[in-house]
């Protein structure tokens, strides 16, 4: 038997019929989607066999401000909930598929416009703009900027400033460096933050601050409007870059490691670094089978015998130092001195301005990629779990996470595939990604286990997840418990204020409308 | 006779009386002032002659959350207007005044906690502690961070950032460099932000992105919440710091000064830099009278021979550069390179970590000092209005406006004391004050006058205020129009929501409650 489309909660076959006609008139019929085999895009592509819980009923793609606003008007008058995405491209957090089972997909891929500004370094997009079309667009205009990107590079860069979503160039803070924004309210309204409530205002995508309150903030993990412009900074090209990486051989490396690169940091010197444990490194090449027989996590020898066979560290250090010549060898000279101690391996790969960016490091220069993370790891449809934590640069501190996290993906049958990010001097972005083949029910369901013992064990040391899967976010919600989570409180009381009939994205990040509050209640799948 | 103080609009003597009757009870009798005398404190010292439109009916000293969230309490069952501020110093845009008339001053200066982390960089800072104190406490522990600050030092850090205020070393963008906050909201709840809302999360003041919203720019400049800690960044102390000056002779050498500088700071050699026209150097240490007998503007000869005798330009440039001594000593070069073109005089003078800062250097390395901005120019008891801007770094649109800006203040018999700033790479703050002696009543009016035509001539060339005087701040307010003031609904939506009762500070920003909407209409003064 084929599987039923669900309806939006509270809808019957002909009210939720009659929306799609009236959306119809306002997008063109072909862009009503409501057959199956259409939908599938919007599944969760890594779902750990929990999918059919999180379905839509159908999309509508939306191509400009005006159509948003028609389609806001339906969705009010017919409690028509709404799924907004991008691109869909929000992989390993739920893609395309939505939080409520049942809710129309908003789908904005077909607004693409772009426009960058050469002299004051910004770009201006709309949701369906990709890495690859903005790097692409400036490319051909030959200008000379940097994007900074994720990996890979498919995915929307307004969608990912709205995640959170974070890059490998000095520009790596992405809500950091975006300024400006265009948001369609539940009601329809057009509201430009900051210096852009003032018409025509050319400093609206240059800087954050105007006369009144800064909203940006609140229109990203949330649900609170439909966001269809921002500005982003861009980074002029430098004169020179240099990759740099090292290797460190120990476990206990870590702790060392960290110091050292903390004050370089905080005084300016590394604008940015990512570090990759053993796992993270030997699965971009290899899988587990090649070292062991078994099933579960690697035992010590395997995963020495992996290190020593592939010549890799336990830890890589990898960051770019981008700037004029002169002062980039200034830069590279103090790192190699601060590290010197700890006897690490240092590799530096000068580039040059108009000198090719070889592949490995095009990460590190903003170029986007279309490599996917590797997935292979365990065989079978690969696909992961993230469960990101951020995590203060200190290095005991993280050695202990790291030590018990790993016992608890050993516990759970997996290796831990660990990286460290620094978009910003004082912490990390900590990914501990579960890698798991979706064909296999019994691993789906140990890697949902695994990931909920992750969020919990964390929370259980004060430490938290600014991310989540649709199918966690209510837990890693209820993990802001301050003051009986006032901060939930105040989410929602803004949630109602701005969204009065609840259409928008119920239950993203916990969020979700009074009507469906109670009904939620000890719901979390 | 003497003057009688206002009551909060709507409140009997009786039931004010009842108000404060209960506030004593919960801040002790001697932290409620109703008299007129220990009152003057809270007037606006450079008020244009409006300060008795502005005048408070008594304010509170709280002392902590509890005492704020009693205070609270009162307000709301008394309908009690509270005006919040930190320690008053908000000089040129109200002091401690409140928007209203009648509303009693919420003052926080006795909340003066200080926690420091000399690793990650970091402090906790109370309402009430001042760029003087923190200062004193971190020389104190001997720990090797700076602080940012602005001029003068005696203004309250937490205050300055709500405020987006911004200061003079790279650390300059205040409220860029804030990070966590802890709110009391009207309803008495108190909220913490970001990874706060996780209760002893160590991460709270280090990332600004958590999951969900980030609500920590909607307290800015704002009445929703009453702020009651705030993280902020600390820069740790570099090993060589540089003061650079340079000087250029004439008007439209404004040009390619910013053109030759906006490179320069968007590609980091330069991280922040400061501009002052021939009046803003002249006077710290001249006064008009010495270089001519008349009345209104300076006539042009009189401003060619100050400049001749002081031996200044018309316009200053000056900036720091820190790091690595070797490091600092490349970006030197490569900005004497960049400026060599301009033919500008260039002074540089390098100071390394634990050597003296000579004082005219302070403020570039965040000392703090308690030297007033010179308010003498004119005699009299000096005072200045500030409608400060926010202008892209582009020299010719900026000759352009500053000359359409000197012609308004001469036509008005002013000269303008023009600065700008850049605390991000992309734009100035761009201050034109009027220097005026507020003890004569024609100056007066016609500073405020003048206020009002700037206000409205760089809103016709779509440029607008970050920031005004609580006299114009319905008037700056209404300049933001895009969408039929979407902006400001939408403010007001959030007001609604988070202080149904509309306590605090009634008319911040241009944000009214409810109630006074529809009375203040038209009603700018």
């Amino acid at each position: 038997m084929e599987p039923v489309l669900p309806l939006p909660p509270g809808l019957t076959d002909a009210q939720f019929d009659g929306a799609c006609e009236a959306l119809r008139a306002i997008v063109g019929a072909d862009r009503v989607i409501t057959g199956e085999e259409r939908l599938a895009p919007y599944l969760d592509p890594y779902s750990p066999g929990v999918a059919d819980r999180y379905a839509p009923s159908g999309a509508v793609l939306a191509g400009s401000v005006d159509e948003i606003k028609g389609v806001l008007d339906v969705a009010n008058r017919f409690s028509l909930p709404l799924w907004t995405t991008s691109t869909g491209r929000n992989y390993a957090y739920g893609g395309a598929a939505p939080c409520l089972n049942g809710a129309m997909i908003l789908d904005l891929k077909r607004m693409k416009d772009i426009e960058v500004d050469p002299e004051l370094a910004y770009a201006m997009v709309e949701p369906g703009v990709t890495y690859l079309d903005l790097y692409k667009f400036i490319q051909e205009k030959k200008y000379h900027l940097w994007i900074d990107c994720t990996d890979p590079g498919w995915g929307s860069v307004l969608g990912n400033v709205l995640e959170h979503g974070i890059g490998y160039t000095p520009y790596g803070d992405h809500a950091g460096y975006q300024c400006g924004m265009e948001v369609v309210l539940a009601t329809g309204e057009v509201l430009r933050t900051g210096l852009g409530a003032m018409t025509d205002n050319p400093a609206w995508p240059l800087y954050k601050y105007a006369f009144g309150p800064s909203l940006d903030g609140v229109f990203t993990q949330s649900n609170f409007g439909v966001v269809t412009k921002i500005g982003m900074w861009l980074m002029p090209e430098p004169e020179v870059f240099v990759a740099v990486e090292m290797a460190f051989r120990h476990e206990e490396d870590i702790v060392p490691l960290i110091d050292t690169l903390r004050p370089l940091r905080l005084d300016g010197t590394i604008p940015t670094a990512t570090i990759a444990n053993w796992m993270r490194i030997a699965a971009a090449n290899s899988t587990r089978s090649e070292w062991d027989d078994g099933n579960g996590a690697m035992p010590e020898s395997a995963i020495k015998k992996l290190m020593a066979k592939m010549e890799i560290g336990y830890w890589g250090l990898r960051f770019g130092l981008y700037g004029r010549d002169a002062v980039v060898d200034e830069k590279l000279e103090a790192v190699e001195k601060a590290f010197a101690p700890l006897g690490a391996e240092i590799m530096a790969y000068k580039v040059r301005r108009d000198e090719k960016v070889p592949p490995e490091f095009g990460s590190l220069a903003g170029i986007p990629s279309v490599d996917m993370m590797p997935l292979n790891w365990l065989g079978g449809t690969g696909a992961h779990i993230e469960c990101p934590l951020v995590v203060p640069m200190q290095g005991a501190a993280f050695l202990d996470l790291y030590r018990r996290r790993t016992k608890l993906f050993n516990e759970a049958g997996f290796d831990q595939y660990c990286g460290l990010t620094s978009t910003t001097p004082r912490c990390f972005i900590n990914t501990a990604s579960i890698i798991f083949d979706r064909d296999n029910p019994e691993q789906c369901a140990r890697a949902r286990e695994l990931g909920k013992a992750l969020i919990e064990d964390a929370s259980k040391h004060h430490i938290a997840g600014y991310r989540a899967h649709i199918s966690e976010m209510d837990l890693v919600a209820a993990q802001f418990a301050f003051n009986d989570h006032a901060a939930m409180r105040t989410y929602e009381r803004l949630k109602d204020a701005l969204d009065p009939n609840g259409i928008l994205s119920p239950g993203k990040q916990g969020i979700w409308p009074k009507a469906l509050r109670n009904a939620k209640e000890g719901d979390t799948p």
